[in-house]
């Protein structure tokens, strides 16, 4: 029995979960929140509790100590010591790691490399391995990457029809994004069916307020819909997804804005908030279907659409499609949005559900498919902190 | 019997077609190249000849008075007072215009308006019909749309995931491209299948320089892959089609350039020519392939895979599909890149063709799939004039 850390550090967020392993029993589960401004938020979840203190916390150090010392005021462990290893979640990791590694001075050095290409994510993921690393010197510590599981695309799936050289001299490719989720929900839902991975094509939906679809088969991933960066691919909560790109430079002179500007924009103001005009949050959507407002209706229709038009092009990539999961914040949750999916896509691909066990699924692992549907169609929440442990228990084990 | 004459004006080109109504012999067929340059070419190919005649060519009215008094001089019309209907192509028609529409004041107003979305285009496009009817008062002159045929596509399908007023204020929204030929491939496909376009699910391939994918549902456009723009969409020879939008922000920080050079090189220096290093051209890629070179090979696979993307997008979109046809430049001549076409897609969709039938078919009318094929192949030459000269032929017997 060994305690993992599972760390998933954001610009001024840093989340946590004490896993034993390899039962994979939560010990602990919590957040940092607001850190570097004022009123930081420490949230503890365990043993049926949630404590929280609101405080100054003015960097990540702190906030690493302040989840330390938690573990053990709190009785969580006894000493420290007992943590034998931590997994921290990067979110590139370039063309360098197809699976997670040991936190070395080359991992390190190519983390930082990488900066450059997520500059709001690889150097907030690195500063909170170094604080925990300073305070768990003993610890196995390693790196699990949101791109690693997209790694094994081929070529003509991650190539941009831009000039070789953009690839070559400025990394510009399809990365992907999500893919600790995609990694774990496609082997969960595999073994959900109790099916092996070979021989199984699996279309995973991961619809959080980012979202993105991956194409599995045989377990390893071939396509997916995240590309250079995070605004590609599907409609979210306020990005756009993929586009013609000729509409940046209309827009600039439009609306007399630079291409930042513009870009800032597809990031921030596009999306399910821009078409609706009302939120980036699918519950408001929900409720404004529910009046008849129009654009949230044209907002879900576009949504599903998108969907659609990516589980046609991987279904058709993969020969076939055995399974559809649905996962994150929307895939989990939101009946409606599943709904919404699933009746366009269900008379292509013979799918049959069950309504009412959509209506009623939120959160669990189910299968909505009938025994006559043609497709799987399964809800299957995500657990990025128990994949990332499991890696960390590995490495430490193999180490 | 009618004569009928189709004119496609570009900014410094003019192509006709004089057609017998409603027979659809071609008269004559011709092309001015280089208006406004030095050394413009008049080309006339009629009765088995190609007469060509190299001379200065400033502006596109004398370019029309020269195709009209060749066609009297040549006397293939005994007087221009025979052509009793003209067709213009106008690439742009916006939200204006389901069809083709007789000119009037309303409609040359909404062409010149609609300036500001093909600013290329449009204005080419109106200097060709007025030359041509200032010297044919008395035929009754049209507009062939290019996005007309894509007008009947539903809400979801034609909207971005942008702020909504960029819609309402801006215009932005997809339009589609090579509607005219859209249009006349998915009804002749029909008619070569003996098949009624009601209950038909066509999906149509024109790949040229320029390259779209059309669905077409009971003689219906539902979907296609151009955009605000046509840089939207599949690879084309020099055009890098649908993106991450943020890769534009990336270039310009890394190449020091403006947004309008990073667009300027996604539009002339990417797609095939981009990837492959070598050229736009299809011919020189399929060489550099046989001599085994790797980029080359890249280009034609991700060439398909983007292809197949779209097929299967569409393909559940309608529910399926019924037939898959291939036209324009490399549709109907390049047999290299419909086989990688049908190789990614032929499991998914079961489709089963004749690889030497494919191999010998340049340019004609030809079914690839075999019987026992679930989805019918054809190759089917696009023939933008006719459908041009048909609506003119129409139009004129209606007023």
């Amino acid at each position: 029995m060994s305690k993992v850390l599972a760390v998933n550090a954001g610009s001024s967020s840093l989340k946590f979960q004490l896993l034993e392993m390899p039962e994979a029993t939560i010990l602990v589960n919590g957040i940092v929140e607001r850190i570097g401004l004022n009123d930081s938020i420490l949230t503890f979840k365990y043993d049926g509790k949630k404590e929280t203190v609101t405080m100054d916390i003015p960097d990540h150090q702190l906030a690493a100590d302040l989840v330390l010392s938690g573990l053990v005021e709190k009785k969580i462990v006894a000493d420290l010591s007992e943590i034998e290893a931590a997994g921290h979640r990067v979110v590139h990791g370039g063309e360098y790691f197809q699976g997670s590694v040991i936190c070395d001075e080359y991992s390190i050095s190519k983390v930082e490399e990488l900066a450059d290409l997520a500059p709001l994510h690889n150097p907030a993921n690195l500063i909170g391995y170094r604080a925990f690393s300073k305070e768990l010197p003993n610890a196995t510590h390693i790196f699990a990457f949101d791109t690693a599981f997209h790694q094994t695309m081929p070529e003509e799936v991650f190539m941009y029809a831009l000039p070789y050289d953009y690839y070559t001299d400025h990394k510009v490719r399809r990365y992907g994004a999500h893919g600790v989720s995609h990694d774990y929900v496609s082997k969960r839902t595999a073994e959900l069916m109790g099916r092996d991975e070979k021989g199984l094509r699996v279309i995973t939906l991961h619809l959080g307020n980012g979202a993105s679809v991956s194409a599995v088969k045989d377990g390893v991933c071939v396509n997916t819909s995240m590309g250079f960066t995070p605004l590609a691919g599907l409609i979210m909560g306020t990005r756009t997804g993929d586009l013609d790109p000729a509409i940046v430079t209309y827009l600039m002179r439009k609306e007399n804005i630079s291409a930042e500007e513009v870009l800032n924009i597809f990031n921030k103001k596009s999306g399910m908030a821009g078409i609706s005009g009302i939120s980036s949050d699918a519950r408001d959507i929900e409720n404004a279907i529910e009046a008849g407002h129009e654009r949230a209706i044209l907002t879900r229709k576009m949504y599903a659409q998108r969907v659609l038009e990516y589980v046609g092009a991987y279904a058709l990539q993969m020969g076939g499609v055995d399974v559809i999961a649905f996962t994150a914040g929307l895939g989990e949750n939101d009946n409606g949005t599943r709904a919404a999916v699933l009746d366009v896509i269900k008379e292509g691909l013979g799918i049959e559900y069950d309504s009412a066990l959509n209506d009623a699924t939120h959160g669990d692992e189910v299968r909505l498919s009938t025994d006559a549907s043609k497709v799987a169609v399964w809800v299957v929440p995500t657990n990025e902190e128990l994949m990332i442990a499991q890696d960390a228990f590995r490495i430490h084990n193999e180490g």
